[in-house]
């Protein structure tokens, strides 16, 4: 049995640093590499892709919306799908163009924050995200949350999808994370969520916080690397995975 | 005899539009596609890109500093050549994204502004520029002066190149445009830039301020988009060339 | 008896310019000039206040969100109110600065686009708009939509305000603008919004589309200055005012 | 006897910190806040403004050039004098606003990374920042390196100045910085830089690199707060500073 482990990446801009990606790299299978748009910059871009290319890690476009200052946490709206579908597209394209002076290649998209969220709120949204991947790439597999409508897009468009399931977050009973304001919606003991993954894999479901069993297929793993705790909780949720016999390695292709 | 024409086209940004480009797309055989850094977004690159496939208009990219209130024509220095390579690819790849959703492909390069007239004072520029080319896609055109550091980087890399005339220009005896600042050194008149241009193609050679020849071999004639008198000069620069027996063609394939 | 004229001003942004601020300075009495945010620029501010003192128009600031691709018109959220004061705060005294090189004094503030759309429906909002006016200069006019929440949380906080009219725009029962997606909400004729203006004016009070009578006291008019037609509207609303011996001059004290 | 020490201040971005300004807060006697341009929001300049003033520290603005991915350390030709001097101006009253808020005043502006540079190597530029910031508040003081051109433009202007030494870099015989790229340019031990403060104001005068003593009277020290050994060499400083009767204290009323 073999897993995923995806990791958001390269979110630092000009001067500023993010996260312990050089760690990280050691640790996934997979590197969403920020796009410019709500972090990243050509620089870093580039050298995310050359560092993932050097450590065997799949990279995958992780477009959001065009707001640094906000980290495309922001909620924005007034764009038409056609508008977002042009914007994910400029940025997987991007991404592409920057790795391939690293020698590496984008084997899939996973939008990012709020983008993302609004999207599993927004059929026409959603749509739009998965016509832009087919339309740059029919290869490229859209990371989704399994059961919600950026996977149902995708089916509908034809673009392959690799499932989610976030390490550590808790789940409502409709498959959606629970709103980080909510008191233990977030994990933060790396021993829980590894036990939590690896059960979620072992009975091929999520359980929701009122105790509901979502079944469910899970490729990839998502782990945070934006805290200083989230390298600790990604070794020990990778290492858990190797002690019960699941590898870890990319949902693609390298 | 054929040569073609070229223009910077989807120079707007957001709200605010620039030029005729409806009209300049019937005109030239080549749109220069601003690549959201000095100018244009996702949205106008796809109307660009949409727009020029259905006029038969080949499109390239046409990337610059990440500039947008100086418009790209600010001199920004302190980046690496490394640096350089991977915007220019960064905006490469974002056009080719987007150029894919309109059914459209991206065949040649052209740097814009201040980055262009860098690279021709600068051979570490122009040989990022060149990598960057290259790296992103081996087929694609690079637009340059004849005679310049940016031929000579290109040839060198071994990215092919195009050779570009400007139709309302006048030369120095080192193949360089006379500074905008010297009177006289911009045409305004339709008729007198369009025997320029004609002259130019018949004697292969560009004859200086000074009344030096420089000989040179031009694959196409940049005509400019911006200003409200410009379609009827480039209009007048493509009758005469038809009148002439030259046919108005891209130098690449679509 | 008095009214005042109010159009947005300065919406250029470094080479694209909007609108004809010269001919509107020339009618109306009171210039929203953007801030930098959705639009304008140090530069654009400049001259803008400097030909406003010039032609003897009162300035005010019309800070936005930092949108210029969406030109501030993007509904943007997941700011607290706090962020929103020091934001609005911040491009007050940005034009407060500039201004102060051209000669020139803010007297009002009014916020843009969907700023202040949002601020009309969110109490929070609108006291975080009017407690940066106040802690930025307690003199400041805050220009708000009569009987709305931007207006009395204005009159909570202690911040003076000016009522304003839109001269081309419908409105609904409860004092708000009729959705620009609904036929007819716009006024295009000249005459029509001319007598509209006049007819609010001299009763007191605000027709709504399904004919209820609003009572109102209004200090401005607004006037667009972003479309062709606009400074022809403009100049004939001047002249049926002055007509019916309305003068047109600021609601400050210059 | 007395002295001020000046750090850079509130230079994170949006999701991105910077430096650890509550600390360097407890040891500076006048912050340079960043202004939104190079580095900064107006979150981050009021919470800076804020801390500032709680902790008795006067503020300055430290305007740069519109640069975030450069951090303002790209050197940008192509603005008139008139535009810089209209951008200084923009930055000191965004912050003068932002502080109001907060409860704070600004009090001196200090010319960020290459803008600081270039006005020190070109006449209209020093003389462009002075303007703005006399046009701005003519109690507004700038701190500029002794014997260069800012000190000479704003004595010309009548701007106020004070006069820093930077206490961790060497100096050529001209009173410039030697460049980092030289070896031994940047001091890296603590006890090392703060003995030669000591010498430097017990001297009056500071020694280049070759030996030479150049007379000057300074006013401000200049520590660095974005390295981790920053706090540790800054309060080494104003250790010492202390320990040899010398009380560290803001040039300005607060």
């Amino acid at each position: 049995m073999k897993i995923d482990l995806n990791c958001d990446m390269g979110e630092g801009f000009g001067p500023w640093p993010m996260g312990d990606d050089e760690a990280m790299l050691d640790i996934v299978s997979s590197a969403n590499v920020a796009c410019g748009f709500h972090a990243g910059d050509p620089g870093t871009m580039f050298r995310t892709a050359a560092t993932a290319l050097r450590k065997g890690v799949a990279i995958g476009a992780h477009p959001g919306f065009n707001d640094l200052q906000g980290f495309g946490r922001r909620v924005i709206k007034g764009d038409s799908p056609a508008d977002i579908e042009r914007m994910i597209a400029y940025q997987i394209g991007a991404l592409q163009a920057v790795a391939a002076l690293a020698g590496h290649r984008v084997s899939y998209v996973k939008a990012h924050g709020s983008l993302n969220n609004m999207a599993n709120e927004d059929e026409d949204l959603a749509l739009a995200i998965a016509r832009a991947i087919k339309g740059v790439d029919a290869s490229l597999v859209n990371v989704c949350m399994p059961g919600l409508l950026m996977e149902k897009a995708s089916e509908q468009i034809g673009v392959p999808v690799a499932r989610e399931f976030f390490a550590d977050r808790t789940y409502e009973d409709n498959g959606t994370l629970t709103s980080r304001k909510k008191p233990g919606s977030v994990l933060h003991d790396a021993e829980t969520a590894a036990e939590r993954v690896l059960r979620t894999l072992e009975d091929r479901a999520v359980m929701s916080v009122s105790g509901k069993r979502i079944p469910v297929t899970i490729d990839t793993i998502c782990v945070h690397g934006d805290e200083p705790s989230a390298v600790a909780m990604a070794r020990t949720i990778r290492q858990k995975l190797e002690a019960s016999g699941i590898s870890v390695t990319s949902f693609t292709v390298l």
